[in-house]
Formats: structure tokens, sequence, C-alpha cells
């Protein structure tokens, strides 16, 4: 009997959920967040990217100030060991889900050509 | 020996691309494209479409005119049976892809609590 297609996304779903660099994610998510000083800085520094970010989009001119202080939070989370391997972790999932789409979405690629 | 997670991956791009509702999709599409009178009709109505999102997206007001206008092109569109097909393929296809993204980022999901 043929699989359905939902039953292909469960097993890719799965392997997702299995695969090494999604387990050390997990795992490093867990650390950062259990240990309220590292989660204080990471959320500083998501916040800090967030709002410089959306300064960027609307136009708005980002102080000297500012441009310092984000400075100084890179350094702060680049010397912090669970941080750094979070946001590694992080790089390496958003590359294979990337990765993954691309594979998965390549009939409609194929129909409408590839997006410039 | 256990399989590569791209090894599901490519499973499912293959349900995907033998999924009726892709088949249908690009039987509409070549369709469509293959006919001079349909395919410049659709052309006009995905310009128009894209040029109103373009104008609500960046404040500017629609004109009365382009308004009735863009109705016209609407009713023109319903009433083709073959863009009609075409269309509502593209949705159950956006749909299905929708479905699949779903299941299959739920790790993602599950770790970082769903989007608002
Ligand atoms: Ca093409
Ligand atoms: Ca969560």
């Amino acid at each position: 009997m043929a699989e359905n297609i939902y039953d292909y996304a469960y097993d890719l779903e799965k392997a997702l959920r299995d695969h090494p660099d999604f387990v050390e994610l997990k795992n490093m998510y867990d650390e950062v967040n259990n240990d309220p000083s590292s989660k204080q800085l990471f959320d500083n520094f998501r916040n800090m990217q967030l709002e410089l970010q959306q300064k960027q989009m609307t136009g708005q001119q980002i102080t000297e100030e500012e441009a310092q202080k984000a400075q100084q939070q890179v350094q702060l989370v680049q010397q912090h060991e669970t941080i750094s391997k979070l946001m590694a972790a992080e790089q390496r999932m958003s590359q294979l889900i990337q990765d993954i789409n691309k594979i998965v979405t390549k009939p409609l690629e194929d129909l409408y050509g590839s997006p410039e």
C-alpha cells in the first residue's frame, strides 16, 4: 500500500528530532535557559539585535552609543562558552532546515523556476 | 544502516512530486501557459495583484478606477475555467506545503514555542 505524503513528513520530522544537530541545539538551549545569568545575557543580546534590526528596517539612524553597546554585547556573548555553542547550533540548524526545504520544494522550483 | 536525514527529505520530495495535487497543479500550469490568450489574462491578473499589494504595503491610496479594474480582472479570471482550476490547485498546494512544513519543523516549535 502506498504511503501517505504525511507519513513521509512524519519520518522526516523524526529524523530531524534525532539529528545530532538538533540534539546539540536542544542541550545548549536548555543549558542557557536553565542558568539565570546566561539566560539574562542571551535575552539582552537578542533584544538588542531585534531593536537594531527594527531601526534599520524603518530607516532610523543607529547612534554611536548604541553601536558601541552592541559591540560590547557581541564580545560578551562570544566569550560565553554555552551561548557561543547555542548560537553555532542555531546556525547549523538554520542551514539544515534551509537544505531540507530546498530538497522538498524542488518540484515547485522546477515548475515556477527558481526565485531570483 | 540508519538512513541519512537527506534520504528522508528526498523521499518526501518524491511523494510531493507524485501527489495528485502537484500533478493537477502542473497540468493546469502548463495548460494556461501554453495558451497565449490564457497566459496573457493570467499575467495581467498577477501583475495587477502585485501592484495593488505593493501600494497597500507602502501605504499608497488605491484609486476607485484601480479598484474597479481589479474587480473586472477578478471576474474575468473566475469565469476562465483553466485559470480558475490553476488558482484552486495553487491554493491546495500552498495548504499542503504549509501542513508539511508544520509537521517537519515541530521539533523546533516544541523547543522555542509556537510563533504568536
Ligand atoms: Ca520553470
Ligand atoms: Ca518551548
